[in-house]
């Protein structure tokens, strides 16, 4: 079933070590070198929400995502560029991936119009027109200095017909094209991913690989998931087209997921992911914890002198009572969503660095199991 | 003019130099020393808003603020002092402040009454009826583990006739006697402050701090300014203060204020002070710097790669590019507020430690008329 390796664009990928069908490597890029599996906090609009950049790097991050769609808007990426690149301007300094805007185009901007060309929409800021061609979305791109950036594709929201699903992932490949052309001037060492699409559908993800892997990228993403259908579909979709991908290049799931999509989908193949869950949840009062997700709102936590997890290697997590994080999330002090989203943030970290190891030690299994069982569990009784 | 010094308690304050009525000591507490000057940033209701406490004790302040009113709605004195104090329970650890609850019932409740015997009102909150009387409130505090309490007094906001500020000024007196009975079984070392009240009329701040002196307080507060007046009352009324409190005893302006307020109050003798400023005016763009404030909301910022200030101690004015922090304030983004804010905390650190060390030298003069000049100046130039 595996396709010949492409061999079109160098290679940043390393694969260190494989247990099952999980993977674990390392990825070189301009600004430094990402340990997979990798999990990518997400720093939207040039910010992490309501965390230092430090934090991000201290709880273990190598590579933070930022979005085109964003970015472009505001504070534009000609400006940026002209302030040295993104990771200069905001100052976070490490790797750096952008998607290609589309997605946001779809789900945030009005007025929007597809054709074969571009994408066509008004800013959700100002209303200004704008148009978002292949080639527009990888120099912008280019201006923001992504050490990886990702072509222009169309995502379609599950369920959807397969008329609808096959007419967007051949889009897609007809943008992947003309982006891996504007790509040619990039300069060495930055890449560009090229995005499965094919909805639910076993046999049209199978095509998209096949042209993808035709034109040739330094990675290729999954796209079009975690769209608002079940696990199990997600599931099946990375089984359905991990195998068929080029063993020898990385794998990004784009916008997974939950701790349990993260176990799930490194078992299965995936190199990396991104999602805004660990600071979302934590704006909302919710931690994640090797005991599963803790809604700190609830007031069992009031009188709570323990921490969240007093092994937990995150300072905040074993220092701050549960009573204390309870009064700032009812509260409402920024302090409270600062504190979980950086708890979150490192709990992530904590477990891909904990799969980085199973597999590079070949007991994923064992760690699949321990992990799963924590979770099952649950948190610690109350007091 | 000067009245006798009181001996009724021990005293905890040490005067280590004075330049002009200027002074510099260390106040020595329960939770550690305080060096005076010294301005305790506002952690309102148990947390600094949009700051981390490590970086509040990094920016060099010794003490910090509690509110009383707040905490005692919400999460309530007793469960704090269950959970071991305000100092553990927040994390902080230092010395802490907490004010009498007194103002913010005037400002913040409903259907408040007040009465010789207590005021009675409804909590912001959920609307629950509370009387807080002078031996509640610091009963309150003693719950919270303060290392300094303030009597219960009625502040009246200014302007007002001479008879209304004549009645709330005796009635702060009788219920500092109240206080002052109350608090006679504290632990060795923690204090209790007395607070002058009087308005604008000289002569009634003089009859406030007899009274006050002749019941004898760990330290003595200025209260009823920064209530709407100009700069210029409120100088006066230190000046009419000041000079009749005891010369070894800690004074303490509450509420105030601007850099340019602290650098006037500081030359006419006052030891203590608390803002919400740095914090309020961070999460609104506004910078204070050696040039003084600088508004980043402003498009001259939008494009500039220089940092706020280049030779500031701390870390994030000399790093992250007036651009960035521009981008981060227009597009609302939490990290603006936050390092905006650790900004102007530090920076009125900064200024402290600056008055601190010229008083100890014998150059306050000098000290105030270079950062006078520096605030003359202005920003430096857009680009």
């Amino acid at each position: 079933m595996s396709l010949p390796e492409d061999t079109s664009l160098p290679n940043h990928f390393e694969l260190l070590a494989t247990d099952g069908a999980a993977r674990t490597g390392r990825l070189t890029t301009p600004h430094g070198v990402v340990r997979t599996p990798a999990f990518m906090p997400v720093g939207t609009a040039g910010a992490m929400k309501g965390i230092h950049w430090r934090e991000v790097r201290d709880a273990g991050a190598d590579i933070v995502l930022g979005n085109t769609y964003h970015l472009m808007l505001r504070p534009g990426a000609e400006r940026i560029a002209a302030l040295g690149g993104l990771q200069r301007f905001t100052g976070w300094g490490g790797p750096m991936l952008t998607d290609s805007g589309g997605f946001q185009v779809m789900s945030l901007s009005e007025l929007r119009k597809l054709t074969e060309n571009a994408v066509t929409f008004r800013s959700h800021i100002d209303g200004t027109k704008i148009e978002l061609s292949p080639e527009r979305a990888i120099e912008v791109q280019r201006l923001l200095g992504s050490d990886i950036a990702m072509q222009l594709d169309e995502c379609v929201r599950l369920p959807a017909g397969r008329d609808d699903i096959e007419r967007a992932m051949q889009l897609s490949l007809r943008w992947a094209a003309r982006c891996r052309r504007a790509f040619e001037t990039a300069p060495a060492g930055y890449m560009l991913f090229g995005i499965v699409q094919g909805g639910d559908v076993p046999s049209l993800r199978e095509t998209s690989v096949r042209g993808l892997v035709e034109i040739g990228f330094h990675g290729y993403a999954i796209g079009g998931l975690a769209v608002g259908e079940p696990q199990a579909v997600m599931l099946a979709m990375i089984e359905a087209t991990a195998p068929v991908l080029p063993a020898d290049r990385p794998r990004y799931l784009m916008g997974v997921g939950t701790p349990d999509d993260l176990l799930e989908s490194v078992k299965r193949g995936i190199d990396m992911f991104d999602c805004v869950l660990p600071t979302r949840n934590g704006r909302h009062g919710v931690a994640f914890t090797r005991f599963g997700p803790v809604n700190l709102r609830n007031a069992r936590h009031a009188d709570d002198p323990r921490p969240l997890d007093e092994e937990s290697p995150w300072p905040a997590a074993r220092s701050y009572s549960r009573a204390y994080l309870h009064h700032l999330v009812k509260a409402g002090e920024t302090l409270g969503a600062m504190l979980l989203s950086e708890i979150n943030i490192a709990y992530y970290q904590q477990l891909m660095a904990g799969m980085r190891g199973a597999i590079a030690a070949g007991t994923f299994a064992q760690f699949y199991a321990e992990t799963r069982a924590n979770w099952s569990r649950g948190d610690i009784a109350a007091r």
